[in-house]
């Protein structure tokens, strides 16, 4: 007993050294606590219910409860979502002279005109639903995009949180991408402009990068990179921040699974990249590239490759 | 003030316009909500315990408790999926002039005949735990595979949803495979055709496709596609439904990390398929394939690829 | 009614059945239980509050409250974390002659040597975090990369659980990691060795085997494999576990997306590997390989590939 | 272990003979399941926010977001509460050749009128809380009373129950009286009727019976039984239900603690009755009545009464 | 801040000075925690399900199914509430020489016991069922008492305590009466015995002491105490615990609201005893007690009492 | 569907008329809600495990884990607690002019200070517990008074509500009264100033008014009653808040079930005070007062009273 009484003062002494934790510790600026992941997951889903009424949400919505459907919950949103982008802000503002009414205000204005986007962001998302059924030949029908297509989850997360970040939203952007990132294995940095009727087949491994630009009617499928080929550093070595440095993807544009683009360079419109290429360089408008053939090998049986 | 009372009803009349919401919006038909995603989840873990007795479920189960566990949770597990079955049915159904007592009698009748082949479904997972156990060394026992490796849960989940489907049952097969796809990153298409002893160690980012058809004794890794080289569209420019177009996987095949295999296009008896290579052609029993050997390219020390 | 009574007596006697479920069944050793995954995740959830304390867990600790919040979450974690060790004990010795006690006391042993570890664990996760940011130019501060960067997330799941696997504890690691497969879709198997600095951007489908060894300061990239190229089987056929068969990767190399590495080959210091190439041999210090160029093909419009 | 084997099935097989059951087992009928009393509270949750909005539900309301929130708050009471009403008539016609049907259509029937009536019984409630407010010097503003009185708790859950009861609904508004019973300590049968301006004061043990009929702004405090004297049997020795065995209170009565009032007797307007007496007789309008004064008597310091 | 950093350690040291907390401070014996309300809690709904078949847990047991229910839940039970009772054990024991393997197998010992006391259990509560519904006019059918009369619940409640009681189970029955006395208000101890046919109408402030011998068919109301008169106390002033000194009420007894008959006397076969009044004497077989007439006094209008 | 379309909207409307919710709706005064009785349920489980360590809270406190639980847990009360006061100030202060800031520097304020009490108010329910074990004989001992006595519990919320009220904390105290009395039946107004080794066996029913002061080593029963007789009310009829209107109890007094003591009186040091009797005037110290002998009246069996 004496030993762990011992054991349990030195491990918390080893812990609670600034040593030990300064690197890795949060001090939250005036009390306000990181944003809550957990929250800004039921925020989504409420957010879900709005954009796709009767699939999310209250499942029986309909033309005289809609008003009230719909009204509860933006208000319901409007409140949640401006204490987490307050949060969020000040994150950011940790350790400078603003007051913190500042990141109450901003989140307030911010909110506002976010809410002021949905109807577009329903618009794009209804372009999108439509991509995916017409590009799936096992998509049965547009309900059933809407209901369990990863893309258009991916999507769903990707319009709202790329809307908050030119806002001028910190952190928050980025939570919601990897909430997406985390069930659907789609990482679509927040910063990434996309078009309409977008769509991702299967999805998991596909990497979408910051300064992405892509047109519309672009279909990409799992495992596909759009990504930096490298990035210059400052004098002192660190990576210089937000500098266009991956692809342009054109209207009508097809990329196949495991293809990789890196770089800022333009995939023209039209263009079908094959499926694990690898391209750093433009590709002309309506081009198609596949991988060369494979090296056909036979082994005995038994062995490994 | 005054502003934001305008704000809140402008924009909640913006999101009410049937002409915003109409492309994304559900009428539930005869007030019959969607399919409740966390009541299928709660369904798959009861399932998952009658067939893995003592790893999922009730943790004590033995020889005298099993008729109880299994009789009382097969029980449940039988009213609370014909309850999604008939939410599935009528969620199809939607707008059509059959009336309800419909669905609710098919869901009955499919569920007794899923229930029916549960032995089935856990012989054939009973040969992809050998699989697992067998085909990675760093498997330590078979329990370790059956309560931690996402090859059997994608499996599970692939083998309830795969008989559902062949059921009739719509929208749900495609749900439960999405369950499995989020939490492991392998997407089976509940309508792919899948032998006994199946294995896809890792896993993340592979991908099979609706009208698959693997053998027994297949292996796969991680980031493999069996995919569709393309599809034919209908003349309004519509893809046209259910024409196989996956390949077809003979037994014994293994196919390495990245593979992609496309096309209604046949994978021989014994064959190995090399990481990273692209397969558009049939591939003769017991032949092995590899990728062409890379361009090797000595840069400056510094410099980005 | 008279047929659906004989129908659930049918279905679970089959299922009851022993030779139905003989292969599929874990018998509770002296009624110790499986481990728990809802246990193992909060109790990860308490260690990350205690290795970043401020950005999980309480969100107000500080210099007063420290050794409060600490020494209360890391007496909870010992005693929860024991309990669930014990049981990976359990799990592992079913059916031997042991006695349980040995369990437990084996596991307040290990217990306690792991958290004797923490603050070492919480140095390496520092520097990931510094490679994190300094890897990555669309990472706006270190904080973001501790809150939602998944490489941070998976690299904290790993160093736990290697070195929970380093003291002896049976499946728990392998729990731990798949909880961070599951989420992150990187998949680090326990046994890995990995240095400082070491950073996975994107990360999903990137597979790191048990036998690596990775040196410091090495970045990867989504969809990289460090995987075995063929494992021996001993004379009845079963795979002979514990073999060094995955790659050493040296300091400072970079592996882009999509490339795969195969078998106990050494990448040497400082090289750099192209995305999607397929690497089976040694490749020499500061050596870059890329893929050899894709063949360029035009097709009609229209057609698929 | 084989003693237990045996044991466990011997009681199972005791408690499932159905000699044992039998007197305590309710058929569902038509798988109708029984009303569930957790549904209930929420229901009644809902409506609590709904009669007074910003003490209960949404703590925000205000001019702009009222429609929106009554709107979705009423829509999800309707459907809500039909559901529970259904399985009471469900409950009351087992067993009967009825077809399901009706109670399907009684229930939506009854829960409109039920929803028409809210107005008045927020009106009702009202009028309580300015008899708690002036009835009690302790209470220190009307919202105070709103917000932690059991008065208009009991209250609030008897002008409900008993609302539900003249539309004829069976069992639920028992339920959802014995909530505030439970919750208060005050048993307001659900058939008694109650005046404008009622307060019942701490109101523990307060029994109000079925055919009680009170009048306006009446106050009565904790302990106080209206009950029935006695009650006439049929033939059988069953009780005859329903017929008017308890007192009528007229307008302005206060009744004080402990005192007990039995027998369809008026108690006429004005009328104050004392603690802990025992009235059996009608007491005529402002009439006075107390205990008769207690014996005193000094015993020996250290012995018990 | 700094005054908050002296605050916060001034505060938890004085917390944390053993003379502050020694007495109201609980050793857990061997790391054995308290017994959990909420577990018990749970086991009791259990318990429920299984005496109340259909009312309570799974709503659509029937014939077929009834063996699966009563089966898997008393499984449960047994193992939920040995551990349950084993705790009351070690919480008896604490600080004495026994070793902790003593409580479990003497758990175990009396939880089979007690599980073979069911069937009794229930027969008794078939017969306050009848009992509250002759004893109530306002009952309208059985089914009615079982699903929400207080009386059933605390007797429900009163029965199992008791049992266990008698199997020589420390605490937890006294918890399990506390829980209905909560919900109730009737406070019935657990060494009461109690024979068929009780009914308490309402029930609320009923009290019945730990000694009470009560016969069949009695009926009580509400606020009833059955208490003692006083308890002579040992040579250094503590309570001579274990002493007869409640009523013994023999058949077919009625007792009033409010009525208070203490010490250790007999209430004779038939007897009734009225409301409000105060019997601390042997009553004879069928003779009826009531108050002395109230005291009437008018007084002027407005003034109080 | 049209008249069910006119039926919403016009229950909503009239529900959102104005003149129908002015009386009952609550104007969030600058955005703050109400306090949170589920909040502040479980601020009082923290301080129960902090006044009775290993009782309640953290179950396996020890000497060197005390001060990590009492710190960790003092911080998080500290903070939620502050939170509920503000809200308990913003409450009272709606609709004046002072800014919110001022109600949250006065939270934290009277928040410090209540937790300076702390150890006053653990030191006072120590003596509660001796009364209670001394008091009755059934208490096996005093752990089982803690663990599962009402008057604990109610003592204990009174003591930490009285103590808030003293602070001027309005609401709160009132809220976290009206839990214990939901619980326990037991009525102790927050502002009853109550002595040591204060005990009341069984309880339900007990009130204690505002204005009451009870002296040491008081002992009371279920269904005491320590009210006021009357209250003057001002000219607009009004009544007069805050004026002493409840009896004195000096030390050492018993009260027996069901008293009624009532007014501005003095019941004298050493008293008893029988069952059911009715006191209105000074009681001289050592006296004891008995309800006057029933009146004995046989009828014919089978009639009612």
């Amino acid at each position: 007993m004496f030993s762990d009484k011992e054991f349990l003062q030195r491990i918390v002494g080893r812990l609670c050294d600034e040593a030990s934790y300064a690197q890795l510790y949060h001090y939250a600026y005036r009390d306000v606590p990181m944003p809550s992941v957990t929250e800004l997951e039921d925020i989504l889903e409420l957010l879900r219910g709005v954009l796709f009424p009767g699939y999310f949400g209250s499942s029986e919505v309909n033309a005289v409860t809609m008003p009230f459907y719909i009204g509860s919950t933006v208000t319901e949103i409007y409140k949640r979502l401006t204490e987490q982008v307050k949060r969020g802000f000040c994150f950011d503002c940790s350790g400078e002279q603003k007051v913190c009414g500042d990141c109450e205000r901003k989140a307030i204005h911010v909110v506002k005109q976010f809410l002021e986007m949905l109807p577009d962001i329903r618009r794009f998302l209804a372009t999108d639903v439509e991509a995916a059924y017409y590009g799936d030949p096992a998509a049965k029908n547009k309900g059933e995009t809407i209901f369990c297509y990863p893309s258009i989850l991916a999507l769903f997360h990707h319009r709202v949180a790329h809307a908050l970040l030119k806002l001028g939203v910190p952190l928050i952007p980025r939570i919601i991408s990897e909430m997406a990132h985390s069930k659907t294995g789609i990482d679509i940095h927040p910063g990434a402009t996309i078009g309409e009727y977008f769509f991702i087949d299967h999805g998991t491994g596909t990497v979408i990068g910051e300064t992405c630009i892509i047109g519309k009617n672009v279909r990409l499928y799992q495992g596909v990179t759009l990504g930096a080929k490298s990035f210059p550093k400052d004098e002192y070595g660190n990576p210089i921040k937000g500098i266009p440095r991956h692809p342009i993807v054109e209207d009508d544009v097809i990329i196949y699974s495991g293809a990789t683009v890196l770089g800022r360079i333009t995939i023209g419109r039209g263009a079908v990249i094959g499926g694990n290429v690898w391209v750093t360089e433009d590709v002309p408008a309506g081009q198609k590239i596949l991988q060369t053939q494979p090296r056909d090998v036979t082994f005995d049986q038994g062995a490994g490759i």
